[in-house]
């Protein structure tokens, strides 16, 4: 069974060290979370996915979820394993206070996440998208809605769900026909069939609540038209009980290539009872809401499956004889050496190591600052904490999930045949992190969100305030020759990175296909900026420790800095490609008729 | 359903335009073939996989191989499809005329199965596997052993298979176990397990003839006392009919990521009866004609699932409707227009059809000039025919498999949600492309097999002479405006290729973890390299014929053009970044500890 060990010393690493949380001490839900504190919710978070949710994970993936007569039941333990998740409190973790939340920031939640889904992806969207519902509803719903349904979110006992796709529509949800029809006493009649809704029905919780997006009759047609509603699956009282059934229903399981453990559901909805939540035909704004905070979480499962894919084969690579190094014998008493001996093994290793603690601390940085944003009593502060968040949801998704797959993709290829049998979990790594390319928007809107919307967004203020962020570091240590192999390879990158930047601005108005066209390649030319930039401050922060050190946890920060050198040199350079396409424009691609494909 | 239409045009436009295939008209096996003929073998060859072996790749995939009292049955409809092969005479089509071949060119063989492998990947290994086996025979069997042997291999009512792999041994075949103990009368007793052997067992033939490594009593350790056994599942009587059944049983059959058609066996060794193939203690070198027979065949599976998955994100981005160009509706009647209209669709469209026509020239090239290292009559021709071959095996390996991977993931991506799911089948074509990448020698071992044993043969007369071959077309054509964008970037990769060999040669000696670190870099920048002189000589073909045509076939070669210049400049600015990676040697690898991982 594959294995999985809680990376505790890297998060402590980012948030003592790194990133300082004792400084944000003085506001709200940081007040609540002091070193000490953090710590105990690390180890307990560690234990639930260690010791709970990975011996799920397997099992989840043979049994997957099973539909008789309209009742959807999960893998084997997934419901005691929802109980424990619940009785711990752990849906409380970063939910208001006023709905019972613990309160505590968001960079706690993304940790834990990571945890979830690393132990056990397909379980982890249970709660994952519970607390999309529960984002959704505590910003637009009416403060009766949230009276009536957040405390239920919070503590677990219910769960929720996001509803957006149809047969004929995924990303362009202006085609959608699900329709909404007044009843008079305010709430609505929904009917329509929504396809690939996660966790859309199960035996986890009481109640499940549908965030559905519907067309009220006489709406206007696309975009402009499109309303979200709440449709719980039971009814709820006045007093909180649970009433009749809605007429919601699922249609069938989908057969899918992997998180087989989460039931991915279609689900017909035959005049169902449905509040709405915000505005009328506003239901877009509102979605965007679920589905920019699910971005991060999908990025996350991204980092996820490649560090739980990497984990074992560092595992495998240490014990499995194979071969001879090629400078000769390293292990002569053995039969051969183990594979950890070859070049070729360890560029696999650190191309995945080397991304998993970049990209990690890349996300907890961009969740912090995304706290920050709410929280700071400093105006600048919080306008860039906005400005990162808005910018980088779109890279963490894209990046990280295009990464995350391909690095599962190698972790399996350490295991050589074996890599392809199911028994050893390698394969189901890969099939898993598939998904997370897919949903929540392709990686393909992804990019185009980034060139798109976020870098025009205030005058391109935010992707000036994220250069002027790698100057300042470069300014600050370019005298330093121990950080020199960060510092300069982190300019080249900002250097192709702004280079690419002007070049949309320049060329992108004209023709707006250059923008689409470059979209892709520059979503991953930011991703190695913003992990260059990470992997520049983690160097810095480690060196600063070094030389207060005398042994110790000194090999901590030695590798961590062989580590970051590794991404310099082995990944950073691969942002000068990115630029060469992007500066070749839309031509390439346009320039073929579509009967020429 | 998936579909699969078999690239015929590209296939004439290689033989007769690219290759000019009647310019070896007057050598043996050539001269069998005129144009006539072979563009009639290819239009039943297209017939067969399209009608018979497409429709079962979903079946084969959903009800995989059954065990039951050591039978293994096969899916559905395979055993029948299986006889279609036979009947149609397939088998033979490259096997000599002395066992009852056809004794054609290799370069068809190759085409031929591409279309199966396109059609049906679990399929095509059988015959596969059978091919392998008859040219580890006919190369290194007696003539009584090819006699009794060969012409069933030949007419298919037989089949082969390799077993080299063993539960501790996979790459480093100088650990294993199995033994060989002589019984007198020049037979040999073989014991031990073999794993992960491919059509190792079925219902598809009368007869299964194993190429088993194994240990004679007494050998030396290591891969020096390893020699290569012929063992029949029934054995085979003085007059050809079958006797008993041999000692020889599938334990069992491995669960898979894909290729769920093909049966992987456990087969267990019980004292079963063999006979020594080619010489003692050198059955390493008669297994690797087969191997790199076999190198050459799962190159072309990547380059197949490729082609498959491209077809049909073709016209499913012709299809699906879905958002609206950005600039502007293109289908304005529609409720929205199609994929094809996004320039990110069209990258991933174009980085897929750009590799597949690349690749496939390459691979019929190679394939050429394999046969002609055999069969030409100059002897310049033969050795440059050689050097070709095995320099480019390994890169056809690695290269194909791993692009091919990825050109079915972003296929898979074209189709969102819907390529998730199995019903559409992009899933398979993931799942069946990814076990190219490691069976027949991981790709890390092909890429070593490259730099640590390929450069250097015969002084680096391979990698000169393709260095050679680029500089006089180069030359031929630098002064031909047309050419220009094919012919500078080609340069420029050259260049890199260049940069990259002599870095190795200056450094490898004094370190060989220096070839091992950049190895897999290398690979990819000799497969890029190669593919871009394929394009140069493509669209220089395409060009001329431009020059002479008034409309008809105009617009192919046209879209060839556009095509090869998408390669140039999207594909080709890689080259770079492999040699930054390769550059920086074995350090950033090797400075960790086994522990620091």
């Amino acid at each position: 069974m594959p294995i999985y060990k809680a990376p505790l010393r890297e998060y402590r690493f980012l948030l003592n060290e790194l990133l300082d949380f004792s400084q944000y001490a003085h506001l709200p839900g940081f007040a609540d979370a002091p070193a000490d504190l953090v710590d105990a919710i690390l180890e307990e978070a560690a234990k639930l996915t260690e010791e709970v949710l990975l011996p799920l994970n397997q099992i989840g993936d043979r049994e997957g979820c099973k539909l008789e007569n309209g009742v959807v039941t999960t893998p084997t333990g997934f419901k005691e394993a929802y109980k424990t998740l619940v009785d711990g409190g752990w849906p409380a973790l970063v939910a208001d206070t006023a709905y019972g939340g613990q309160g505590l920031p968001n960079a706690l939640g993304v940790i834990f996440n990571e945890m979830v889904s690393s132990a056990n992806m397909a379980f982890g969207m249970y709660p994952g998208l519970s607390h999309g519902a529960y984002s959704a509803l505590s910003q637009h719903g009416t403060d009766e809605q949230k009276k009536k349904y957040l405390p239920k979110l919070v503590t677990g006992e219910w769960t929720g769900t996001m509803n957006l796709t149809e047969p004929h529509c995924g990303t362009d949800l202006g085609l959608l026909r699900t329709k909404a029809v007044p009843v008079g006493d305010g709430s609505f009649k929904i009917s329509g069939q929504k396809i690939f809704i996660s966790a859309g029905e199960h035996d986890l919780a009481d109640n499940i609540l549908h965030l559905v997006l519907a067309r009220i009759e006489g709406a206007p047609a696309g975009v402009k038209g499109i309303s979200l509603f709440l449709v719980p699956k039971f009814l709820v009282n006045e007093d909180g009980s649970l009433g009749n059934r809605n007429g919601v229903s699922c249609g069938s399981l989908e057969e899918k290539m992997g998180i087989h453990g989460n039931a991915t559901c279609v689900l017909n909805y035959d005049e169902a009872i449905g509040w709405l939540v915000g505005e009328e035909h506003k239901g877009l704004r509102a979605m965007f809401t679920m589905m920019n905070e699910a971005r991060l979480g999908v990025g996350l499962q991204g980092l996820s499956q490649s560090e739980a894919a990497y984990q074992n084969a560092v595992t495998y690579a240490l014990e499995r004889l194979q071969g001879r190094s090629l400078t000769g014998p390293k292990a002569a008493d053995k039969a051969a050496d183990p594979l950890i001996v070859h070049p070729d093994i360890r560029r696999m290793l650190l191309d995945i190591k080397s991304f998993n603690e970049g990209a990690r601390a890349l996300l907890v940085w961009t969740a912090l600052h995304g706290d920050l944003s709410h929280r700071s009593d400093d105006e600048k502060t919080r306008e860039f904490g906005e400005d990162m968040m808005s910018l980088l949801t779109p890279v963490l998704k894209g990046y990280f999930t295009d990464r995350g797959f391909m690095n599962a993709v190698d972790a399996q290829q350490v295991y050589g045949g074996h890599g392809y049998i199911e028994e050893w979990g390698m394969e189901q790594f890969v099939r898993d992190a598939r998904i997370a390319m897919i949903y929540e928007g392709a990686n393909g809107v992804q990019a185009l969100d980034l060139v798109g919307r976020k870098l025009a967004q205030n005058g391109g203020r935010a992707v000036f305030a994220f250069f002027k962020t790698i100057d300042d570091f470069a300014a600050q240590n370019q005298g330093d020759e121990k950080l020199k192999p960060f510092v300069e390879p982190l300019i080249r990158a900002r250097k192709d990175l702004e280079a690419a930047t002007l070049w949309f601005m320049e060329n992108a108005l004209q023709n707006a296909d250059h923008a689409g066209a470059g979209s892709t390649p520059y979503m991953h030319l930011f991703g190695v900026t913003g992990l260059a930039l990470m992997w520049a401050m983690m160097a810095k922060a480690a060196h600063e420790r070094l030389a207060t050190l005398n042994g110790g946890d000194k090999a901590y920060y030695e590798t961590k800095i062989k580590t970051g050198r590794y991404y310099m040199e082995h990944v950073v350079p691969e942002t000068a490609t990115h630029l060469a396409r992007i500066r070749h424009g839309a031509d390439p691609m346009m320039s073929l008729a579509a009967n020429e494909f």
